[in-house]
């Protein structure tokens, strides 16, 4: 009986109205990439030593560390087995392995190997990139200091050569320029590129990359000098290591700096043969923040399967005196809270579709030397990584608290999802930061446009021209739509401009005049990736090929997903009078009604992504729907309860009774 | 030198525009008050046990547990050798040794014991307070099922009586019936008051409450038939050892049911003698509430002690090239994050005061027999438990992704705060259900209005006429920030009044009806909510006792927490016209200037609420501003670092390499 499927799910599926099936393989890009990302996946779960490991949430923070790296053992062996060496099929494996977590040695095929390829002479690629690759070597990557981190330039770690011996003498000057926070830098690297300040005759050169060994390459033991260790218990990640790394003038040979693109001679003499190294780097970048857009899509469809199903499920309060309670999932509150998420889910996916498009065609462009379009997609990549990962860590704790109670136990899955959306809103360029950039760029439009320059595609929208009012009626017409978004990106932008040419006519400098006005150009930047998110979205169910019922039900969730941006931002939306109180009504309504059109196929949605229980870790998202046995298994498996008397009771809580005579 | 204070943060508290300690007089009651909490909390951190007790993020969850007893041992410890009988006095206490922990033995003292006082005959009183009082039996209340939350009356534990022996037999038939999530119920407790179903001759009455042993009072075993443990890990909490309890045809005496107002005789007769113990309850969970308002400005007012230390002492970003990085607090964007949310903790806690003076007033009429009052008290409860919890759980959040990279460790306390804060959306009434208890109360009051009947002070808000417009203008006048909370208010309940109307007319039933109107109905309550905090408010800054220069600060953050609010929800307020675009222009500009104000004293506002060291856990909020210090001490006592090389090197990490010859 428990393996059957809870009839309130098998219900909610067989209602929907397009084959799901057809949906997922339009998500995966046909039916034989899902079919081989199935086996893959099963590859993973049909392991026994995958199936013998325990499970996460009972483990302490030691056995989480471990079961991070066996985690990545196991990947190795299966990969080796099966002989993948496609970038996307380990990347289906590793997730299957491990969803939401810290890849073990991450940063080492991340960053480390990837920084030798790029900024190491051919002679240091030939020496350092096969021992990194068979791991004799393990390396991260240390760029951030305990007191230092968007703000490269404000680095203090420094590189002194020493031409007597030809050594870089490495050093941690002061507390705050220990680095802090790379990732497996605590106790599983041996080597590492570190970030330093150069000084050679005398000079101060800037940041330059240097490779530092850590630790002894056959006993792990730290070598003399560096002062490492894991930084402590973190809200999540606590799979890995992240470290701490003080140097004490610790000695490298000369030709442990990467030397591709600058370098010191044997007597110190310091030349540069190109600056193209930044803008490689520059690269990685922009490719890492398209990863993580796509990324968001992620955990909040994981997050949203999870309160779906179980809000099929969860059955609260009669409808009618002495009927039956009705499934949560009917009350518009509930709906209200999840539907729009599935909806973000779904939008979220298609741009990061489309910003890794853009990002390939564009990065071509930069390989050949055309640079033209590199601050368009900076500013993009920037603004949308900051606008996805907010709008979706925000998204998973709502899912969350949609669950009740049991959404706060860890038998959910949704408290680790959490912790994995949110740290998403600070590492890889802070979210403030990001929306800043995005921000100072869409000015900078604003003020070309003034000039009658012509803007990039994208931007073309940003105008001074703002007199118009909406056409937008119950149809929700999708051109109306894009014009609402795009009036609200441009006001916004305008009044940001403005702002600062306020404060600088008042005789403020710039950064002042920037700073005072960064509000508002924090507005701007998120209107201005709302807008190319709904435009994205509308572009896939207007344009792709889809199955007319998948068209039809996703046109139904993309518009969803447009009404209810307007409707939480309608202030910014209705100020100048461009939507009208009536359509500000109308809007109302219409929500309601696309609320009550998304309710027969929530659960297929959900399940078109097809996240497999072994990776939502949920007893709540359960494929079957059988919660409740679930949570008792959980319950009895918790590690306080391996003794029925747990040794406290005899230490605090005996000693505090007094005589008595029951 | 590390014990100085760091000159950024001296610096701050001078420049502040009033005298810090003048305010912290007032916040607890005078200067004398506050010397006696002082005097208390030293005696807890003084205390060589509790100086040598293990830190709390580094112990795993079985020394958690423990460490939670311990806690409650040295409480006990310190309040008998200090003579301390004051209930407030017991909570500071309570409070410095384990701030935003759940107590241990909590539900002992807060839920089981009253229940016995109020629901117990004499008789039972007699036998079972002393014992519950000198810890002989520790119980806890068990209510909620595995399957059930919200909706009591779907509970589905049953109380059988057997006439035979003269006994009720005690069972969860079902797997959702096993009660889930009382605290300390798992490994705790040895006495459980147990909400269940009784039937007696054969007829079902209802709910009642029994007395029920779970563990043998010598050994601490659990007995035979009672299947009882903790429920696992969860998002926080985990000090608590909230627990599951399924119940095998338990007998317990017939002696054991609480029989103050409802009687089950020998042969299986039941009688009702008044059916006031329900108001008793209700008394109860209305006082919970209250206390829940007023913790939410706890920790959020710790959460903004943190962040707006650190953002005073960390520096980023140089403001002109080459010159000194800028304090982060000098960012407009951060001033924007932390500022508002030190206001709403100054709100929080005036409305705290308020609904609790609010509470002790109706309640004694209440007791009187006078229940006038009591639907009015109730929705201002429920709704402001709702409102509270919400923003506070949404503002500690902002306070550590504010923060930045090391927000995200343990080491800035602001995890933990969260989980403690977040947690409360869901408990004692979760937050939405809350809202619509509200709504639907103040979908009541507006139709008593239409009917010309008068309303309670509170509600007199609600009206029909919303033709007028403000005028509110620069100078931000308290008459028209009300008026315009009002206005929003009114209409707001008076669309969800509408709508509810609007589908009954269309021929749906009620609850059809009010659940399509549901979405309405939410916003409705929390501008209603938003309304009582913002007028509490404004009555404190203006009618309160206050010291001259206190009350220009104050007044600066209560416009700002006002100007916030209307800026934050500018959609209600401008969607009918009632602000003009010219007013919304002028809110934006004085939402800045208020920004730039508040600057000086924000320091001093947080100080004011005297949070010690102790309390916040926290690297980054410390009183002396020696962040990186305290960074870098908590990351070398990390229990990673316990060995140099952890063993998981050899078994996992040794084996993936591959010979080489470096």
């Amino acid at each position: 009986m428990a393996s059957a499927v809870n009839p309130d799910l098998e219900r909610e599926r067989k209602r929907a109205t397009f084959d799901r099936e057809t949906l997922t393989n339009f998500l995966y890009g046909g039916a034989q990439k899902k079919q081989r990302r199935r086996y893959l996946k099963n590859a993973v779960f049909s392991d026994p030593e995958y199936q013998a490991m325990k499970s996460r949430v009972f483990c302490s923070r030691e056995e989480l560390y471990a079961l991070h790296l066996q985690k990545y053992s196991i990947f190795r062996r299966i990969q080796e087995n099966l002989n993948i060496t496609d970038q996307e099929e380990c990347f289906i494996i590793r997730q299957a392995i491990g969803p939401n977590e810290y890849y073990a040695i991450g940063v080492h095929g991340f960053m480390f190997i990837p920084t030798i390829q790029k900024l190491g002479t051919e002679e240091q690629k030939r020496k350092w990139l096969p021992l990194a690759e068979n791991l004799t070597i393990i390396g991260t990557y240390a760029q951030t200091e305990l007191g230092h981190g968007t703000f490269i330039r404000g680095l203090e770690t420094t590189a002194t050569y020493d031409p007597k011996t030809q050594e870089f003498v490495l050093n941690s000057p002061t507390i705050t320029s220990m680095k802090y926070w790379p990732a497996n830098l605590g106790k599983t690297s041996n080597y590492c590129v570190i970030m330093a300040v150069l000084n050679t005759q005398g000079k101060n050169h800037g940041l330059h990359s240097f490779m530092v060994p850590l630790r002894d390459l056959k006993t792990h033991k730290s070598l003399p000098g560096v002062e490492v260790g894991d930084l402590g218990p973190k809200f999540g990640f606590n799979e890995n290591d992240n470290g701490f790394l003080r140097l004490h003038h610790v000695r490298i040979p000369r030709d442990h700096m990467l030397m591709r693109y600058a370098k010191v001679a044997e007597d110190g003499a310091f030349t540069v043969s190109t600056n193209e190294g930044s803008r490689l780097t520059y690269g990685t970048m922009l490719f890492v923040r398209a990863m993580i857009v796509s990324g968001t899509s992620t955990v909040l469809g994981m997050a949203c399967t999870v309160a779906t199903r179980y809000s099929a499920v969860r059955r609260q309060t009669e409808v009618s005196p002495g009927g039956p309670e009705a499934q949560i999932m009917d009350y518009q509150t509930q709906q209200y809270k999840l539907f729009p998420l599935i909806a973000t889910a779904y939008a979220f996916r298609f741009t990061g579709h489309s910003i890794f498009n853009y990002y390939t065609t564009i990065n071509a462009n930069i390989e050949k030397g055309n640079l033209e379009d590199l601050p368009q997609l900076h500013a993009l990549a920037a603004g949308l990584k900051a606008f996805c990962t907010s709008v979706a860590a925000d998204g998973v704790e709502i899912c969350r608290l949609a669950c009740g109670g049991h959404g706060y136990s860890h038998a959910s899955g949704l408290p680790w999802m959490y912790t994995k959306a949110t740290v998403e809103c600070t590492y890889e360029g802070e979210n403030t930061v990001m929306f800043l950039q995005t921000a100072r760029y869409l000015v900078k439009c604003y003020n070309q446009m003034k000039m009658k320059k012509s803007l990039p595609s994208s931007f073309a929208y940003i105008t001074d021209n703002l007199s118009g009012k909406s056409d937008l009626d119950n149809k929700l017409n999708f051109d109306s739509i894009i014009e609402a978004y795009e009036h609200r990106a441009a006001r916004l932008i305008k009044a940001a401009a403005l702002n600062i040419t306020f404060w600088m006519k008042a005789g403020n400098k710039v950064w002042d005049s920037t700073n005072k006005s960064s509000i508002q150009m924090v507005w701007a930047a998120k209107a201005s990736c709302h807008l190319f998110v709904v435009k994205t979205f509308i572009n896939l169910v207007t344009s792709a090929n889809l199955d007319p019922k998948v068209r039809t039900a996703l046109t139904t969730l993309c518009r969803l997903y447009a009404v209810n941006g307007m409707i939480e931002n309608m202030g910014q939306f209705s100020q100048d009078g461009f939507l009208n109180e009536t359509q500000i009504n109308m809007l109302n309504g219409r929500l309601s009604a696309l609320l009550e059109e998304v309710r027969a196929n929530a659960v297929a949605f959900v399940d078109a992504f097809e996240y497999h229980d072994n990776e939502l870790h949920s007893c709540l998202g359960r494929y079957d729907g059988q919660v409740y046995e679930a949570l008792y298994k959980y319950a009895k498996s918790s590690p306080l309860n391996d003794t029925d008397v747990h040794s406290s009771f005899h230490k605090y809580l005996a000693p505090l009774k007094k005589e008595s005579k029951l």
